[in-house]
């Protein structure tokens, strides 16, 4: 397993990303509402990865990461640990390039989860739910295979594909004062700032965390990074903390990171159902409700807003 | 007030009303799923009306009435009786022209829905829920007032509005097979013929109907028009019977109206939901669900279906 952590992806990277992968991805669209500006103050400009392919900007990076290997690597495959949506993300680049994929979910993962993975072509394999199993049954999987490790967030490849989404906003909205996403482990952060720190370094960037796990916000004030022990919040995709490489992009660009609690995050996300008519996961409201409390930082501004993904699970929306 | 029912709207009605109403509504992006036309072997192009102003294509019709009235009788404003999306879009149309609206509402409609009509800055009126008590106090409000009366659908502006949909339709996608609608009162498919048949007479329209509020369909095997006597069904849309107006479109252009299940109904709304990650309500989701079911009839072909609407209580779903 070559460890890719220690290059800093460039620019030049960012560019490759976007013509490797401009076939298996969409150019999402940006989505407007009066009525959230009006009650923001703010001008508001929705980049929405919820329609990405597979539902999440992370088919981006996976797309980078899967269409970048070589043919004798592609042909060992790749393989990743997720119970989230890098899972399926890279299962369904591996599919568009037709080469195996394995991810390692724990055996408490939810079903539908799973079935998302494997629906896209890959192979699951269980472990325990505790980093330990995880390690030990991936190790497993990389020997038998000889697959490309593919991390979450902590990876070049994949922060240079999740910088695409940034490029293509800031060519579909002019002039924009600011842009904010969601930090879990800072994968689409991190590609944010690559993108804009290159191509438009005066657009300010703000990542927004939840209250209950607020890692990245504590990591930022106290200038290393601190991780949460097994924190417990709605938007399940923001628990993983940060690593080096997002490290290095979020104390470099990032303006402030702003928090949210679960019900601030859940009123955004049903104010967005219902005003903007799209289905997204909790992770995905968090930037509105951290814009909601921060009147002051973001009225009169013309303001990026990620939504990073809509892989929700209908039967059990936070509000019901 | 003035009877507008026997007036047959034209394609120069229609293009009147696009040109009239560009800058007070959306034209609604046309999205598709590769995993819904593998489903149903067709390629499916969904013109997103739920995405519309005010959540709904009547806010086409309601704005092509406010908009063609003389400034005389704009004075005297608007007025309807609606329990559904037209009385929030004509709230929204008198709101943008800045005069009176009055939506006579049964005192039994949902809060959210009175809520709605409110929002935009008409007043409400309220009624039994009874059609005899509905006709006295809309009487009273009309003599009162002197506000010209839009129908919800039996009205030439309201059809020639509705029409501009399928308009913007066939200059979005090329080459369309057919065109499929829900039918209630017959609205947007009336529209849907007006232009179709005109601009695009190749193009088959379908309607899709609930097998619980299937009037439509037994009134076009029939002949003539047969109403429902109180239908109850998931796609609350879709209750009200045809009138003269739509009967004149629905007889003349329609290929064939298809029905489905309520369970089939909330089947389809819920494949949307997780698929395309947009918001719709349960009669939008009636022409999927009798695609699927009617395999045969759309396998191949190249199918546009409209999205009719977006105003879901999101506390009260169908499958929760």
């Amino acid at each position: 397993m070559k460890d890719q952590t220690m290059y800093i992806p460039t620019l030049d990277d960012m560019l490759a990303a976007r013509e490797r992968i401009a076939g298996h991805v969409h150019l999402t669209p940006v989505l407007t509402s009066r009525m959230l500006n009006e009650l923001t103050g703010a001008e508001l400009f929705f980049k929405c990865e919820n329609l990405q392919k597979a539902g999440a900007f992370k088919a981006r990076g996976a797309s980078n990461a899967v269409f970048g290997l070589t043919d004798e690597q592609a042909a060992r495959g790749v393989a990743t640990h997720s119970s989230g949506n890098h899972g399926s993300c890279l299962s369904y680049a591996a599919g568009r390039r037709g080469i195996p994929c394995t991810v390692v979910m724990p055996r408490t993962a939810p079903q539908a989860k799973k079935d998302a993975v494997r629906g896209y072509g890959a192979r699951v394999v269980e472990c325990e739910p505790s980093t330990s199993s995880r390690e030990a049954v991936f190790a497993e999987v990389v020997a038998e295979t000889g697959a490309e490790f593919v991390h979450p967030y902590n990876d070049p490849r994949v922060i240079a594909g999740q910088g695409t989404c940034s490029a293509e906003l800031i060519e579909q909205v002019e002039d924009l004062d600011a842009v904010i996403a969601p930090i879990g482990g800072g994968g689409m952060v991190s590609g944010t700032c690559l993108t804009l720190s290159n191509l438009a370094p005066n657009v300010k960037i703000y990542a927004a965390e939840p209250e209950q796990a607020d890692d990245a916000m504590r990591s930022f004030k106290a200038g290393h990074i601190i991780a949460d022990d097994a924190p417990e919040t709605v938007a399940d995709g923001l628990k993983v903390p940060l690593k080096e490489l997002t490290w290095h992009f979020v104390q470099r660009h990032v303006t402030d990171i702003l928090t949210a609690s679960d019900a601030e995050i859940v009123e955004a996300m049903k104010l967005i159902w219902k005003r903007m008519k799209i289905v997204m996961e909790p992770s995905s409201a968090v930037p509105l409700a951290t814009i909601l409390k921060n009147r002051d930082v973001f009225a009169g501004k013309r303001v990026g807003v990620i939504i990073t993904g809509g892989n929700v699970d209908l039967d059990k929306l936070p509000w019901n």
